[in-house]
């Protein structure tokens, strides 16, 4: 059996969003550089670190269960960047691209928190509190990060979207 | 300029997420055939009558904005549905495969909830009441699922995942 226990699945699902943070940590710049909002276009960037801070963590979770940190094709992540990268291609007004930016980001932490936490809950169970309270950081992180987003959105860029300034 | 207002942006946000929840009706059916806990295959089950809601919801949305309701496809949706499909044609023990299906259930729903949260504000924004009520439904039902699958999850499915019964 490849996956006999909840280990493996956990194995299993660290090289998924190992991969995923790998390829964000790719796409992120992209996406600054779509945003016209210095604020979104700052907020982005500053993710970008927390992503790769993200990573090292991961790859502290794989040194704690004693395996290789690699990734593993995540389909999820790709079709996110695709849809995010599609966007950038659009033909819009600059405040309207910005709130769709948004909206891909948001999608994105939401994939994250989704993963990280379940991955802390399998970390739990497994009794492995090392590892659960790294994913923990991470978790906490990616809903700070969708919060801020939300708040951005809400009060400066939607507003600014609906008026057609054109 | 194909996206010059928040309506337009709006539109192709739901088109979008129009055909990801029927990209959902055709693949919830295998993942609950996948699914060995009778209470995991009704609450998919379960969902999937719901998600049929919810399609009908989106179509009352075209139709308030008098627009055929039409999808676009969604790329992050394919994504999620075929790490699930590739999950179903992993060989492993029942209840780790039912603890994975949560996870990708979990993924699901959290696109979902980042998708129709954006959506419900953005209606809100646009001064579509009536819009921004039918998504407001739809997102409280995504999220009370999510919390569903994670107690699922904790009291029994994991538990029972980690538990070598082989």
């Amino acid at each position: 059996m490849s996956m006999e226990t909840l280990k493996d699945l956990f194995e299993h699902e660290l090289k998924d969003i190992y991969y995923a943070e790998k390829a964000l940590v790719k796409a992120l710049p992209k996406m600054a550089k779509g945003a016209t909002s210095p604020k979104l276009r700052e907020g982005i960037e500053e993710h970008l670190e927390q992503t790769k801070g993200q990573v090292e963590r991961l790859e502290q979770v794989f040194e704690l269960m004693g395996v290789a940190a690699r990734g593993k094709k995540c389909e999820a992540m790709e079709g996110l960047i695709a849809e995010g990268a599609s966007l950038l291609e659009e033909d819009a007004d600059s405040d309207v691209m910005d709130a769709g930016i948004i909206a891909a980001a948001q999608k994105v932490e939401h994939y994250e928190i989704a993963t990280y936490g379940t991955l802390c809950t399998w970390a739990r169970q497994l009794g492995m509190e090392d590892a659960a309270e790294l994913l923990g950081e991470t978790l906490e992180e990616e809903k700070q990060t969708d919060l801020k987003l939300s708040e951005l959105a809400e009060s400066e860029i939607n507003v600014a979207a609906e008026t057609d300034d054109a």
